[in-house]
Order: structure tokens, then C-alpha cells, then sequence
């Protein structure tokens, strides 16, 4: 059957995707005097004493809350919180499924940045965790730096770091593939919208030195006009070479392309621009950049999508269930730099030797140990630097 | 084992009361695709046509939020949204057991009312109804007003209305004993907090005539100086011969003595002032107005308590499970004064005349037709008029 159909079918049949479960039996008097009044006073007043002992007594330890205003929605736009809700509800389940976490969907409806951080900010004791999904750039910069500063829970944009930290992982699979060094390379990033920026700036991070970003009109560098707060900090440490032009111009000489920006934007002749051993991560989704085998005529070696029916799937599903998992089991306050590298190291690093090829520098995320890894690594960076 | 250590054992072993279950399985890449991304866009994409969809296509249907900021939880007053979760954890797991409806419990951190309003308000796409509980009052009066005015989704005070309808329930039974009819009796209501003011008005709505509130001073009467704007709404329609003085004043001749204020504050001599064949409902918690065996001294008939541990518990987890259960099977849009009189007298009614007697005035919680009778009493009314 059709996926669009059966989806739809599923999702009205199941009426969601979620329901809540009660982890204590209430058949009798007995039962209700402990989980409600009078027995519920108590771990109320412990934790009056200690707001700490919110995390012992209730289920604020194993929550997360999955937060969206429906802004920018998988590749559907802003399509409004009401209808966002399907994305944010398979998050949920996700993060059930793969973290044993425990997310709540959360849709708001309003579009103000202002608005949004002081609602998120007042939801805070009732969260182990905040996770922003779908909020469009560069709204979605403010709203996560406003709420890491003011949030004394761990907050953390999956568009941006998720993504970021799955792209990185494969990036170092592959570049073990093809023999080349992370301070060697030109990297091309097309788009710079949430997960763009932050792709970059994890290349960074972990020590990739050349990298330039393209917005929808040409790359960026700090001499070009107009530029955004966010645009102007990136290309401050960016095409340090002031390259300028299109993808087609700035192309010329890359070893790797990371598109998060279109479908069908890239062509035949822009691949061929690149060095030998190219690497094409072309994640626009459904519909990516340019399509594999296309990508592969033209003399790309390794093609990675967002896409599950093709090999070498960059998902952030494969991070978040993990990454949140390891944030709560640590109790981690903040979401460091470091966490994101030795994640995607970790990710990396779920690929054998003897398996990674061309076609396989990802793993799968229906390999549990794969999430238990990312958790691990986050767990291991938060206990070395304690916050 | 106390109670106390026992509840408090079982909040630690459990880590919180409830959890997410998933209602889609995830086992492959098939799953996923139905689950999320791609097959998801077309939920998505139905929803942005037609925001009433989210109804068919998402949990909203069946979700209601418990939401609190921890002013007045329990008896044991401003505790902090951090401290008032076990109690919200509570509600959600009773809304599960006996209404089959998912209930997300939220704390949130401000007590300002209109950051309360403007975050609840902004959570509407998320949910299909709204339960707010535990805010103190007046404050919660404000709240409920004015989000009541700007949702779109049934918003019920719990600790006004859901305390109100078992009252009348219970009020209605035992008038059935005493064989007393609601407009010759006089009525003393001890408090007037957020309980004592809701149940004054629904016993007003109901067809009782003489009813006296007295609030911490003493009884509220239209002269009154320094009355706030809920205390003068109930001075014009209370209290028409304007009786003054403390309890032991207005006790006088009274049929029936509510009391939602404090422990230990009604002595057995107060109740003698009572007529004869006195209706005693003494609903501090834990601790009651004056204990049962002593109002029965002092000549009560029927004595009703907030306690499991006597007979006739007067609990709003009689009412708030199945009542928004028929809210969000009727898809109401606003609760009605008609809604909690006819669940008042759906749950009176579960008592049969044959069981009916001075100890049994009031149905238990443990029976889930009581909870399926109150769904049905709201959707009878919510369909006779559409909203």
C-alpha cells in the first residue's frame, strides 16, 4: 500500500501515537490513600524541603518535553502547532522506544520568541529535560540561548544538534573510508538555517579547518552585506578565504558536501567540480539535493541521505533517545560541545571496522547498543566536568 | 506500616507515578516510516487544512492537562510547583484508572496569575481539555474566568467544581434520609476559599435558597466592609437576611453545615445549635472540621468527611474522571452549570434506594459505572445544547 495512505490510515485508527501509563495500582482504599491523600503529603513535603527530591519522588528524572510552535516543520514549513503535533508525537515514541525516556509532546501556539521562552522557562518543574523541535531559524538560536542561560535543566534543539552530531559521526566514518585528514579538507555546507549553522559549527569544534557555508544566495563571508547576528558570528571563523558565488563556484576543489538546504539543487556538474573521493551528505528530506545514484555518476565515492530506503541514513533519531538518556541518568545541567563530539564519536565508532564501507558508515538505529553508546558517551563527558 | 513511610517507600521505588506508553510498535524501517518521517507529512498535511483533524489524527482527543503552580496543594498550602507534582501524578494516574483518559501533569513556575493565563492559554494545541488544580484562592477564580473566556477547549477548576458537584451529590442523598426539602432549609457554608464559593454557587444553581457563607472572620453578608469582588458577587445572593457574627452565631437553626476551612474548629456545641436531623459535611483534609463520632455526640444524623477511612467520603475523584471524560467524548467546549448539576445528580443517583442509609450516602470510587454514569450525565447535556 501507499506510505501516505497507510500513514494516515494508522494515525486515525490509533488516534495518536501516545497514552499515558500509570506505574501504580489503584484497586482499593489502600492503594489510593498511598499514591493520592493522605499518603501523597509526604513525598510533597520532602520535596518542599528539597526541590532536588522532585527527581527522587516523582518522574521528573525520566521526562523530557518535546516542544514545538510548528514553525518549521520536517520539510512541510510552518504548518502551525496543531499540526506539528503528528512529528512531536513520533519524537515521543521515539524516545520511548529507543531512550526508555519518557517525552511529552508539547505544540504551542505562539510564534513569539519572547512568548515561547517564558512558557518553556515557567515548564521547568516539571522537566528532567527540554528538547526543541521544529522551531525555524534563526528564531530557533534565540530561543535555545535565552533558555540554556535562564534553564537550569539541560535544553537541547534537535534540528540543530541532532542532526549536527549524526552528520558528524558519518563524516569521520568516511573520511576514514577515504583516507583524508580533518585538517586537510574543504567542506561546502549548503544552508544555513538551524541545522546548517550547527553542523558548522561542530565541525569546528571537533577541528575541521575549512568550511565554508552558503545561504539561498551565495556563500558567507565577512565582507558580504545584509547578514543576520548568527550569519555574521559564522563567518567570522568560516571561508576564511572569502570565496564567493554559488554552489557552483564555491564547489570547485571540495572534498565534502553537506546539503541541508533544497530538493533537486544540485546537479551532475556540480559534483564534478569536487575533488576525487568526493563525499555527498545531501539531506533535504524527503526529496534530497541531488540523488544518490546521480550523485555517484558523477563521480561522488560516498552519498548519504536523510532518507531510511536509501544506505547511509543521517538521522537524528539516532541521537536524541541516547543524548537525553545519558543527560538524565547524569543529571547534566547544560549540553556541552564536548558531549555533541564524543556522541558522534561514539556513533562512529558503533560502525565496525571490518563492516564500514561506502554504503554503510552509519549505523542502524534499530541497533540498541547504538543508543546505549551515545548515552554512555554523554554520561562519561558529564562526570568528568561535573557542572 | 504507617502510612506516611509506606507512600513516601513507594514514590522512591516507583520514581513517579506515570509514564509514556507507546501505541505504535517501531521494529523496523517500515514502522518508522509510518510512525515518522515520511509517511507522517500526510497526518501533518490533513491537520494544516483543517485544524479540527488534530482531533482525529493525534492524542489530543484524549488528553487532558492537570496543571497546577502549587499554591494550595492539599491542605498543606503553597508548596511550590516542584513539591505539588506528586499530587498532579496522583490526579493523572486517577484520571487514567477511572476515566480511561491520559492526563499530563504540569507544574509550572510562576504564581503571577497572567503568566498562569497566558501559558496555559498558549498550550490549547496540545491538549483536549484543561484541569487546573490547586491554585489558590482568589487567584484561581481570575485564572479560571479568563482562560474559560479565550480557550476554545473545557477548562474545570477540580478543586472548585469537581469538590462542588460531590458535594450536591452527597447533599441530595442525604436530604432523601432526613426527608427535608432544598427550599426550607438553611445552609451554613464554613469557608469561602475556592471550594466554598464554587459549591455556594452550584447549591444556589441547584434551587437551594438559604445559604450562609463565613469566610476566616466571619459570615459574609452585602454591609460587609473589605469584602474582595467574589466575596461581594456572594453577599448579593447569600445570606439575604444578612445574619452576622461567627459560626456559633449563624449555626442557629441550621439544617446543614459544610465546611471547607480548617481542622478542629467546630466544637460539639455548635453542632447542638443545628436543627434537628443534622446534615454535617466536614471536609478539612486530613484532619476535619470536628471528628464524626463527636458531630454524632452532638446530635448530627449524617456526617460526610474528605477522609477514606470514614464513611461517606466526599471526593472530587468521583467527579473529575468521568466528567472530562464526557467532555472530550462530546467534544464540549465549555463546562455549564447544567454539566455539574446533572453529574451531581448522576452520582447521587448511583446510590440505590435500597442501600441509601445515614453511613452510605455517597457512591464509591471503586465503582467504575459511577465514573461512567458522570461521563454520561455530560454528554447528555453537552449534546442537548451544542455549543
Amino acid at each position: 500500500m501507499d506510505i501516505k495512505k497507510e500513514s494516515l490510515e494508522l494515525h486515525e485508527k490509533l488516534k495518536g501515537k501516545f497514552e499515558i501509563k500509570s506505574k501504580i495500582p489503584l484497586k482499593d482504599k489502600s492503594d489510593l490513600s498511598l499514591a493520592y491523600t493522605p499518603g501523597v503529603a509526604e513525598p510533597c513535603l520532602k520535596i518542599k524541603e528539597n526541590k532536588e527530591d522532585s527527581y527522587k519522588y516523582t518522574s521528573r528524572g525520566n521526562i523530557v518535553a518535546v516542544i514545538s510552535d510548528g514553525s518549521a516543520v520536517l520539510g512541510l514549513g510552518n504548518i502551525g502547532p496543531e499540526a506539528g503535533m503528528p512529528v512531536m508525537e513520533g519524537k515521543a515514541v521515539i524516545f520511548k522506544e529507543f531512550g526508555g525516556v519518557d517525552a511529552i509532546p508539547l505544540v504551542i501556539g505562539t510564534q513569539e520568541t519572547d512568548e515561547i521562552i517564558q512558557i518553556v522557562k515557567n515548564l521547568e518543574p516539571s522537566f528532567g529535560g527540554i528538547n526543541l523541535e521544529d522551531i525555524s531559524a534563526p528564531r530557533c538560536f534565540e530561543v535555545e540561548e535565552k533558555l540554556i542561560k535562564e534553564m537550569n535543566i539541560p535544553v537541547f534543539h534537535d534540528d540543530q544538534h541532532g542532526t549536527a552530531i549524526a552528520v558528524l559521526a558519518g563524516l569521520i566514518n568516511a573520511l576514514k573510508i577515504v583516507n583524508k585528514k580533518e585538517d586537510e579538507i574543504k567542506i561546502v555546507v549548503n544552508g544555513a538555517g538551524a541545522a546548517g549553522i550547527a553542523i558548522t559549527k561542530l565541525l569546528l569544534s571537533y577541528g575541521f579547518k575549512n568550511v565554508i557555508v552558503l545561504d539561498s544566495k551565495e556563500a558567507i563571508y565577512s565582507e558580504r552585506d545584509g547578514l543576520n547576528k548568527y550569519k555574521k558570528e559564522l563567518a567570522k571563523v568560516t571561508n576564511l578565504e572569502k570565496e564567493n558565488g554559488r554552489l557552483e563556484n564555491v564547489l570547485n576543489n571540495a572534498d565534502v558536501l553537506i546539503g541541508v538546504s533544497a530538493p533537486n539543487i544540485v546537479t551532475k556538474e556540480m559534483i564534478q567540480l569536487m575533488n576525487n573521493d568526493a563525499i555527498v551528505f545531501v539531506m533535504s528530506n524527503p526529496i534530497p539535493e541531488i540523488m544518490p545514484d546521480l550523485a555517484k555518476e558523477a563521480g561522488a565515492r560516498i552519498v548519504a541521505t536523510g532518507r531510511s530506503d536509501f544506505p547511509n541514513q543521517i538521522n537524528n533519531a539516532l541521537v536524541f533517545p541516547g543524548f537525553f538518556r545519558g543527560l538524565l541518568d547524569s543529571r547534566a545541567k547544560q549540553v556541552t560541545q564536548e558531549m555533541k563530539i564524543e556522541a558522534a564519536k561514539a556513533l562512529a565508532n558503533m560502525v565496525g571496522k571490518d563492516e564500514l564501507k561506502e554504503d554503510f558508515i552509519i549505523p542502524s538505529i534499530f541497533n540498541k547498543e547504538v543508543h546505549k553508546a551515545v548515552s554512555e558517551a554523554v554520561m562519561r563527558v558529564a562526570k568528568s566536568k561535573p557542572q
